[in-house]
């Protein structure tokens, strides 16, 4: 792979402490399986999309998940929910490497970072289900800082079909 | 999974960074195999449980490792050390999202962290060995920052042959 | 494994969030595919090594990759990238770990590191390529902090075919 990394810019107005403390509790929400407080993570309009890299790099408008606001998001999360509900799926997010990589003036920070979920179904080993990278975009709110925007690029072409996980 | 994560609270007195090095020197030191190094990271009435998560949920008391002070836990080890006298394993504690959940106003914090376990065995691939959380509790000692209290809850509800390994 | 960690020292004139951003950087330069920003993390003069554990602790001087300047590097980039022409990966590397192990009182700073590498071949499931443990050597520079030095010490006796992965 031949590709251009986004630059670094300085996290302005933004405390590298506080931007890694959002990451870690969406890390530590999903896997917890705490849903509300996961949602809680981001803003009422905020956009969601999962998408594989292979779609990203050709251009292509298809994404796994795409949801447009909080609410589509909660109503994806009680498909998934409904869904998952026979085979019980523990999932560990491995988020590192969170850089800020555009804005930073204002109330507003784009943001890229590394995920790593793991997957254990029960009863069975714990394995890698897919890594990636955060597109993200970081607000700052009377709440404290959420995320107005996330695109989750998983390093795939094809989309496997336990990529029903929330990334 | 449906579950409720803890909350984050403040850092309080503690130093974020300063938290976040006790576990980076915990990892380093159980990765280069320096059990003494590890060791000295707990007080002397340090408790250390090893227990799946299947048992946390449950309310089973069961747990795979249960130590309540740091001289059990150099007994355990030094039974470790013997056992894996012929297969010599390598670790990688790769460890996240370390976070306060309580406390913080005085000389102890209560933290929860991801953990994910690599094991190289001599010859063969590396491999994903375990992932889960710890719930810990950080004190303040005249020699910096020790755990006072470690729990390792790992993403399973079997307990595997090679859970052997110090989480 | 029963061995010696190198004993953490204060970071000095550095900022950790500063080196931390270093690595941040290496991580995602290299998961990019993007060769030169990755090889401007290094100084002119920088040695870049990848050995394997069991040669670093038989003190054999075999390295899987030596290089003794970013010249030289760079020659190594092209010809990986020459390799790889058909099979395409994409790579995830996980740092974590980032620890002072030495110098820090003028612009040089010993650390250490650990790493995890995950592995997506077209089509294929993401999986664990190979983990271990850099050994640094970081530097002030005009442009910002550096690498003079780089180590990676893989977790394996063997070296495996597809190492020919930049670490």
């Amino acid at each position: 792979m031949s590709g251009k990394v986004r630059a670094r810019v300085p996290w302005g107005t933004f405390d590298a402490e506080e931007v890694r403390a959002l990451y870690d509790d969406y890390a530590a929400a999903l896997d917890a399986g705490d849903h509300a407080a996961w949602l809680d993570l981001f803003i009422d309009d905020a956009s969601y999309v999962v998408v594989p890299l292979e779609n990203v790099e050709r251009g292509l408008p298809l994404a796994t998940i795409r949801c447009e606001s909080r609410g589509m998001l909660a109503d994806r999360v009680d498909a998934l929910v409904t869904t998952q509900f026979l085979a019980r799926r523990i999932t560990r997010h491995v988020i590192t490497a969170v850089r800020p990589v555009g804005g930073g003036t204002g109330d507003r920070l784009e943001t890229t970072a590394s995920f790593l979920l793991l997957e254990t179904i029960e009863g069975a080993d714990t394995r890698v289900q897919c890594a990636g990278t955060y597109d993200d975009i970081v607000v700052v709110t009377a709440a404290g800082l959420r995320f107005a925007g996330k695109r989750a690029i998983y390093d795939a072409g094809l989309v496997p079909t336990s990529m029903a996980a929330l990334l």
